[in-house]
């Protein structure tokens, strides 16, 4: 968890959009709430100087890097960058791919504690697994022989199909081409899109959100602990999508164990975003410590297609910690519905045709959007953090501080309740769980198993 | 033919499960019908010692390996352990690439007969078939070079076409993802479905038993005398299909040659499972001399889709020794249906267009799931083993003792009654099989010629 | 142009067949057609002897090869002989693979000819076009490095590509699985039929005649002279085909400048096959000293689809000598059916859009079957050949010796009316060709330029 | 930009023509619109001597490359050559793999300022970015070790994805088979249409022109100052298409910001063609200094088919320099058509959802094709090159000399009307553009920010 300097500004950035964004960080709850890494992408560079040391650009960075991670450390956050694994950065400026040891050296120098490494002019060392392995190994032996520990974020865009092998190499990978700020408008620049997209040769960029959804749900189970799939940066708060599409958006992303790096405009944040991102109930998801994907039970289209042609309806669950269950009903069609799963769909894995235990069970149903922050006191979270004092997040009910409790795995098993949203309804043994979902939106809900069977049907 | 523990157990394993599971084995009549290996699946290791050799996890097997080996030989039983072409294997455990040599040692030392070897973690090592050629070949010459006998059981997931290669190199290799417990159901992890699911890129797990089989069917010639297409383990047993379903699943793995490896829990079989996997007429097809495999004919699909929106018919047929042709009518539409196949389809190799001499002639048809034991039989055997007496196996006449009668190639020399099944009625020349067959079922008929043309039409 | 052991007998091969059918080659007219080459397919092999060179089967070939190259080349016939590309050859002998030097040596020592070289077992050595390549290179070296000279026929159906890169390698490459005889019946073991057909990881094999008709379509320029695309052995004369089927399949071959291999047994040929195989004015358009395949102009599906699903009709046209031009009209349809050819699309390449000079020209119609052997004269020649008297080809209107004429090319020139078949008729300039094609027949008609524009509208 | 030989006269090349195409590119004013390098492409070779120094063909080229060269440079014009990274050209001359740095000094000493580098008979170099990458990048190697700055245009078909890999190996790369002179009518040789066609192991031949259009369309993001997606020469004027096709060829080439290298033949131009090819408002979208291809922003397939079968409209725009917008608005359907385009479009990239601050402004439209050059004025300026007179380019408002005035830019940037077309109308904040485009044609449009938001509609 994270934020990064790309998907708002791009190459526009310097020291004090680092540092504001930093205090920012604290100010509005992020940090507690477990966003930790602060990461400079692309355009920080000035190249090497005359003993092949990698420098930051003197302008946007006058202080140097290791000012900057001296303040982030001071604040209790992680110091991340970028670089790439060809000859030059996607936004030319000096590449990695030859000089690995030395970048990781001055990365770790500095006080790095997290790389992104991308993929362009790679210099045709691609094709194979092995190939793109063996560029992306390099990197990670040079920074484990820093001894400085560095989470290794992978940016090859899913090519040579790095679930294949990236486990054992970075901490994530990510599985597509880039995110564009859009709910699902097909892009002739991202154009893998059937049931075959993890074959992709040309990941593309201007990939919508469903779009990556659809591709990652072919292989989440190849994330496993200290190894995920990365569905790339969040574009919440950049404006592209509806609120709704948002909820989809970090839901998604929390659901398949993605990193989430926030990638908007801190200072600039509303009240809606700072609702959606702060959503702890959605986050205990994304951090549970069992670390399990959801995966897609069924997907059908539908006929209510959007205007960009797009429409169709998908179910997701996933173990959580202490037995409880996540479901996700996704309407991506056109029109609200009202949506239904069986728990033998559900627990699917546990067994199929409905032989689960789990299927003879009756369950409590949290919906976790329904305690999600209200404007008011978003809005007075930001007030304080724009007049630089401390926000009130302990105070509110839809808060939670991980820094203080311990982190998620403590609040979950606490019951803290901003972590469990609202008890909604429960379901009962064979039955089905139920929810109206809105046009581009989920019912993101957690099971958790009943004390004895209930009889009552759950009403969301 | 054998056992193995992943698909009933996964992880939780020990040497009491083995012991006791090796002893049903024997007393359930399974050894005497081929049932061979009992294969310890990965999670029994505890690592690598100081001198670099694989220790087996002390909780769960206390007294060793070569105990248990011991054990098993007296029984006359193989013994079948797991290791991994990777750095890990699939749970995390070690994995034996860049450590073949001495892995195969201590595989030797330990009396091992069979060894599966998988394919996570494979550190990139995969992308075109001459890297895991490579790969797979490395245990293959260490097994060679300790001398002892060891089946090589290759399980990379059909990657980078094994029907390419690995007739050279082992025993007999996955062709496809994990199978699941389910007959026709898609799951979005397994996503090749297609008519060029062969040159699937993302394996997967979750997939059913059709989907398996239509991605053999593709190619079932590339097995050999020595080198089979493995199909993965059975489900039989484990409670995700009905009886009819676990018919068709035992039908096609036998068909094809697929190697035969049990996968569930033989402590609790109930007397439909015993029946089914105890049905030596079936067996005889899996065993047969000649080694051929079956071949799809035709395959359409029908309008009576099942609740997983699937619906098709298959005809299958296969040289047989003896000059006899085994024919399967397989429908996996959601309605019982009469089906046919005409001579000229099922002869079709022998040559097109009605042309093959054995179009010209008639035939008695026989169907080999005609004589299934009943249930009372089964559940006296199933009694008898609990009790620790011997099953009475020789008695029935639903039995074949192998081991009694020099195996299944002289009972079928001699007609021993329990390979063939029942003969339910004749084809004239240049006629049509016509079955009966149930929703998600099969007929599985052997045709034998006649001395002379018979007039009598076929009735089932 | 020659005959080859395996369509017809497979395994079953000695001396005396290849000494009968040799001689049968000279007495029903085929060797003074072109047919040249008698090639020993797979299954001569006794395997290496103690200096590791080669030794033929001595029940199979008591004489020895030297024996029999003398014998043939005394006939005027080539010596072609089989080896393959990996560990064993498909039959499970002995392969060339590590050993190309040594079994190079021995084919030229016993005076071969003609090297076919297969692809089973080859130890993963495919993948890449380079992996591939180097592996048929081996070969091509070690037949060059012997001096004698030998006609290289690659045979690794299609994979990696060959018609990129072998030309330069041997004098043809198999493009595709192995053919069967049948029409266009499709087969789950020969599974790629798609307009990404070229692709194929799974060239597989009982390809009907048009699968691979169609797989070629998409690159017959690839074919060079000395470097042919190769469509597999002839199946003329086996029975799984009808008539005007066998008619399709010459004709097609030719078009294309596909090697032409006779694979039926002669010794058992009636009237029909010969009068086929024998047929001059479409010999000369696969032997046309020009050399240019005839490529695909259009093709289109049909609803009178066959009892295999199939329906289809394409129109195809090539180069030929002279300024004459081949127009073929494929009717894969079920129903007899009027076809018509535009000379704009006819002569596509020679100006798009009817704007090439060809187009504003009138031209005579040949009808390259039209003056097909009739079966009375068919039925001589074969009995003149089996009372081993020389056949009275010379004498026939419907024959041509191309060894008394000094080839083809001298034939063409010279106008000699064999060559032609028949003058159905004639197209004015702008106009379009027509004919009456029977259901999987084609008409295979010759365009020559005539002196002046005619009127005539063509009447076939 | 420039002129080559291969699509008006393939091999028919000699002295002559280059020199008298040279005095007409001068005379017709086209060196003067930035037309600039004269390719000499395949066929000019007579072999190596015996030094290994590649000769021209002393009949085709009696003087020698040297003279031709200084000839050239005489003129101001830039000398091109081609060879092939293989082991012959694809006329079968010899070729350079293997001779890379021989050859690059050879084309050195003879002045050669342009390499096209071709993809023949490759000796299986291909299968992987890695494999392809290092044969091309061994002649960009052996071109800079001489010193001469030469342009090296790869034209390997986009085998093995250089728009991977290419922008730091050479300045522009094909991706994709030859063209040919039609606009979209589908042929059997260039078999990749779909939308993975950038997938395509059979780059093929005979592709459309709107075939090579739908295949960049995925991937123009690729190109990079210096280094371009090549959709391969042009073919106006060759006859193949309509007017208002060629308009749609060098609209769509420019917006791409493809190589433009005219393919005709300039001796025997006329007026169409020179008006077309000399449009500088069209020119000046190729060569705007801030080198941003175009974006396909939808594509929809409509019902009015045309004789090929094929029917679509498209709309694509891009960003051009000053803050202006190019918008192309593609009917390749069967009727003229009323066409439109909303700014939220146009503007995607700049903010999805109609969210870019240019969605709110007001723009002016200019029709870049509106002051195309009339016939009369066209026919004196090829009657003067006749007459060997000079050109009166500047005379005209429809031309722009780009020597006289310090290239494109410095034209844009000082409002140079010639570079505009003509202002047809204006677009309100939040509207559309519209325009009634021919079939098979486009309408081109320039948006150029208004002072202030206009209120009048656009009318086209």
């Amino acid at each position: 968890m994270g934020w990064n300097t790309w998907n708002a500004f791009s190459c526009n950035i310097d020291e004090q959009l680092i540092l504001d964004t930093a205090q920012t960080i604290i100010e509005l709850g992020f940090k507690d709430l477990g966003y930790h890494y602060v990461v400079i992408d692309d355009c920080w560079s000035a190249g090497r100087n005359s003993t092949g040391h990698l420098q930051p650009d003197p302008n946007k960075f006058p202080n140097g890097m290791n000012f900057l991670s001296d303040k982030l450390h001071s604040m209790g956050l992680g110091m991340g960058m970028y670089s790439n694994a060809g000859s030059l950065t996607c936004g030319r400026f000096e590449g990695s791919l030859g000089h690995e040891q030395i970048d990781a050296q001055t990365f770790a120098s500095w006080g790095v504690d997290y790389l992104k490494y991308d993929n362009c002019f790679n210099e045709g060392q691609s094709g194979t697994p092995l190939i793109t392995y063996t560029r992306y190994k390099a990197m990670a032996t040079a920074l484990n022989a820093t001894g400085r520990p560095t989470l290794y974020s992978i940016c090859n865009w899913g090519e040579d199909y790095p679930w294949k092998w990236a486990q054992t190499v970075g901490n994530s990978w990510r599985m597509s081409g880039d995110i564009f700020d859009t709910f699902d408008k097909p892009d002739a620049r991202c154009p893998c899109t059937g049931e075959d997209a993890f074959e992709c040769q040309l990941a593309g960029w201007h990939c919508s959100m469903m779009n990556i959804l659809n591709k990652v749900a072919m292989f989440p189970d190849k994330g496993v602990p200290g190894g995920w799939n990365d569905m790339d940066m969040l574009e919440i708060g950049n404006g592209g999508m509806t609120d709704d599409e948002y909820i989809v958006h970090l839901s998604m992303w929390a659901a398949l164990k993605s990193p989430l790096i926030m990638g908007n405009d801190l200072r600039k944040i509303n009240a809606q975003t700072l609702s959606i991102l702060s959503n702890p109930a959605v986050l205990a998801v994304s951090q549970d410590p069992i670390s399990s994907p959801a995966f897609r039970r069924w997907r059908y289209y539908v006929g209510d297609k959007d205007e960009n042609g797009q429409g169709e309806i998908q179910m997701w669950s996933g173990d959580l910690s202490g037995g409880d269950m996540l479901v996700v009903l996704l309407n991506a069609g056109n029109e609200n519905r009202n949506m239904n799963a069986t728990l033998a769909d559900i627990f699917w894995d546990h067994g199929p045709g409905g032989t689960a235990p789990q299927v003879k069970q009756a369950w409590d149903v949290y919906d976790l959007w329904a305690s999600r922050m209200d404007n008011t006191t978003a809005n007075a979270i930001i007030a304080a953090a724009k007049a630089n004092t401390t926000a009130p997040d302990n105070a509110s009910p839809f808060r939670y501080n991980a820094t203080a409790n311990g982190g998620y795995a403590a609040g979950l098993t606490q019951n803290a309740p901003a972590l469990f949203g609202k008890k909604v309804g429960s379901v009962q043994p064979g039955g089905k769980v139920t929810a109206e979902v809105r046009r581009h939106s989920v019912a993101m809900l957690r099971l958790r198993a009943q004390a004895s069977p209930s009889s009552t049907k759950v009403e969301l």
